[in-house]
């Protein structure tokens, strides 16, 4: 398989460096003992007063739920979004318990959650794909999500496949290297824009 | 030490399991290697468009940074947070490359950088405790934001410490077992609250 591990300059946990988010997936499906540790993951992520605002709705390749999900995808991830097993629409409550009253972090605490899920997926050897390529208000319908509950993400989960099932246009990102902006370009101190002493 | 362990359903990784956000704090700094090591991690986390829209201040007990953070945060996280050896002020930034185009998901890709730094943080020994309850605007006012990024939480960093530390009203909570919704009720299926086969 080809090597995507981080090139990172301290050394991070292994299940982080390996983590990376592939178009194509092996034709296998993921377990169903599986997927519910990837949900229990996520339900024990941190959220704001405890709110845990996220809901997801989970897909299996062959189902309805997935085919909903792919009908709310953009082109270009319909073009590889198949190759994966599972589809899981990520959504968050915007709402604190009182109904009216906005929580402010809905979205922070979705994406720790999923944040959560994928890790979880990468020690069982699976892979996360996330998208923001998507239609929420179309996935609103489609899942008749209330008011105050909106899709914010799709992931595709699945044991990793080989890259030549790809489009042409696709292959080269999947076995490109993975990079990241410099330390010193986002760890500030006093004021915006003056590097943190700790990353000089 | 208390045992804050989650009791999960099924056998997540013990990191994810042992994670929590403790308010008591050991007198004892977090080693700078320590700190480079949870930006590291931050920094490999995903981000929609590999924008990576995080922005960090780090402030160190007894520096100015950690007195701005302070000064952000509302009367009751500020009844314990000094506790903390580190505050980290988390941001990002609302656009995409081009200024004036909205990032959509620059909430949601934060809270996954801030996970992952979480995590590391446990492979440490170092906890994280994340706080919406501080004065974003005023945040945006001490560090001179620029109009495009936003604070969205404040993490307070450091070694676990003896709860009889803190007030009264905040040991019970220090002490008591981890809850969270069951899966019933955020795993759906065809529509929002048709409970997911998955989980059933």
């Amino acid at each position: 398989m080809i090597n995507k591990e981080a090139k990172t300059k301290y050394e991070i946990l292994t299940l982080l460096k390996k983590r990376w988010s592939p178009r194509a997936f092996a034709d296998k499906p993921v377990e169903k003992e599986k997927l519910l540790l990837l949900l229990e993951a996520a339900r024990w992520s941190p959220s704001a007063s405890n709110l845990q605002p996220w809901i997801f709705f989970v897909g299996i390749k062959g189902d309805e739920v997935y085919a909903k999900i792919m009908n709310t995808l953009v082109e270009f991830n319909q073009m590889w979004a198949p190759n994966a097993p599972v589809l899981i629409l990520n959504c968050g409550k915007l709402t604190v318990r009182d109904e009216n009253v906005p929580n402010g972090t809905w979205q922070y605490d979705v994406g720790q959650a999923v944040a959560y899920m994928s890790i979880q997926a990468m020690e069982e050897g699976i892979y996360v794909h996330q998208m923001s390529g998507f239609d929420a208000l179309k996935a609103a319908d489609l899942f008749a999500l209330p008011e105050n509950v909106r899709a914010v993400s799709v992931s595709a989960v699945g044991y990793p496949g080989d890259p030549d099932m790809l489009h042409p246009r696709m292959q080269k990102s999947e076995i490109a290297g993975r990079e990241r902006k410099e330390m010193d370009t986002f760890v500030f101190s006093e004021n915006f824009g003056l590097v943190s002493g700790i990353v000089k």
